[in-house]
């Protein structure tokens, strides 16, 4: 079978450059029906995708264009029988440099200075030479580990695998999440969104951060237990929460962490397209070289751990 | 002459870790009157100094708490018998930290997002693989290139030397700010404020920066025209400024640089007491030990610079 046929769906125009990466590779675009390889290309209809396969039976091979996969987990169980391929660690470091700037935003009070009219009084605290919690142990941990080397911060590191990451001082498992981050400056959520993830940011681990301490997501907003963070939030068992992601998404305008000043919320834009679909033109070049030259593919999916 | 009689004045009470620091360096607390050496521990009354060194006679050495001393230069020039330090360099890390923190704030839009109360649209640059230029060559641009290294951004340096400094990809002179400054994301300003840099980020400067990128400056309010950044602001020459320090400070309520929305001011707190007292405790103690093995001082003021 010739594997150089790839098609890119949905064809909604937008994606001129991951055309032109697939043919950069050297493979041929074509329609789903004919396509050995599928750059799924839509980041908002996931519903879209089942049917589409339905009609492409030979298809081998299917390219998600995200790093975190939850709305297709389902699907890609129940289609075990292809490769699946996600964009694990491809924006790591636009989302990587958002964890830090917002870290320092919340430590240093600049989300409370920001749209002040007056001269205020002095707040704020260095996270260089502090100390910074980190959950999950991939791609966007490993970039904030490398941006924060000039830094001089002690790094803890909470993930599944007992294996060491390297410029961590410390690497511990999920069991240990209440030790990992007490004493720390700020606690950046970096973890993917599984079964057991889900809600494991709660009360327990809250209440062993600092009063001072700046919990930060940049994962997914389903990891913490929300109405945990607001009860924490208000009664200042923590300094503060920069949200790059919630739950729901968007965050409805009734919500109230919108009300609480110790609070930002970005909307979900640690990656923007802007940022992100050279990054993405870039892996699937990549990608498709791979599938050409019969190599391993980067970003398989588990279908079991869902990422 | 006994060097080891060390006053710390004036007795506000305030600084006792200054008075701890000249202990543990092995010298004795005396009064003004008595001293030999003056460690000058108030923030706010220069015009206090010169009184009180008038009635002490004995005082060879003066070491004042700053790193920029514009208050304090006509005395300095004026009593140029003796010798003069500050804390050049002391702060350092903490003002390259909050300069990076506003840089990043600003070009990912979270000083717009910080106190919205609804899900916004997405915005925001990276600095990450980024460009940025920084006027000044001191403490506060070593520290800034050395906790950039893992950004793998592209630093201009401006200074008076034409010998480059390391972690730069380019020095330039001050008559080259107009080259200098092109193309940057972000223009950091870390320069003594002299009568050459006085106003110096004006209308040409500010003209030839990219209409995205941010100013930020953590130096002095007087290195920049202020009526000039304004009309930038406002005119679109520039994406936004980030000013740890104005002219005058504090800055007037009804200044209208608190009007826009693309300015985010910080009240001086790059290095808050709460930082920096720890580091001028340090920086003081080091000093004093040097002074009593007769080792040359660090932070010696050259009278005619200025700083």
């Amino acid at each position: 079978m010739n594997r150089n046929r790839i098609a890119v769906a949905p064809d909604s125009g937008r994606h001129e450059s991951l055309r032109q990466a697939v043919r950069d590779a050297g493979a041929k675009i074509v329609e789903p029906d004919e396509a050995v390889g599928l750059i799924w290309a839509d980041f908002h209809r996931p519903q879209d995708l089942a049917p589409l396969l339905a009609e492409a039976p030979s298809v081998q091979w299917v390219a998600l264009p995200f790093a975190g996969v939850e709305p297709y987990v389902a699907l890609v169980r129940e289609r075990a029988d292809l490769v699946w391929t996600c964009a694990r660690g491809v924006y790591a470091r636009p989302v990587a440099e958002h964890a830090i700037a917002m870290a320092t935003a919340g430590l240093r009070h600049i989300v409370g200075y920001a749209g002040q009219s007056s001269w205020g009084e002095p707040h704020g605290r260095m996270l260089v030479d502090g100390a910074v919690t980190i959950f999950g142990g991939g791609g966007i941990t490993t970039e904030i580990i490398r941006m924060l080397q000039g830094w001089d911060c002690d790094i803890t590191v909470v993930r599944r695998s007992d294996s060491p990451l390297p410029g961590a001082s410390r690497t511990l498992q999920p069991q240990d999440a209440v030790e990992a981050v007490r004493g720390s400056d700020a606690v950046i959520l970096a973890q993917a969104l599984t079964e057991e993830t889900r809600g494991s940011i709660g009360t327990e681990v809250l209440a062993a951060m600092e009063p001072h301490a700046w919990l930060v997501n940049v994962a997914r907003g389903g990891v913490v237990d929300h109405d945990a963070l607001h009860q924490a939030l208000v009664e200042g068992w923590i300094g503060g929460a920069a949200l790059d992601v919630t739950d729901p998404e968007p965050l409805p305008e009734d919500h109230p962490l919108w009300a609480l000043p110790n609070v930002l919320i970005t909307p979900h834009i640690a990656n923007t397209p802007e940022m992100g679909i050279p990054l993405l033109a870039s892996h699937i070049r990549s990608n498709v070289r791979r599938w050409l030259a019969d190599e391993g593919l980067d970003g398989r999916i588990d279908p079991v751990a869902g990422y």
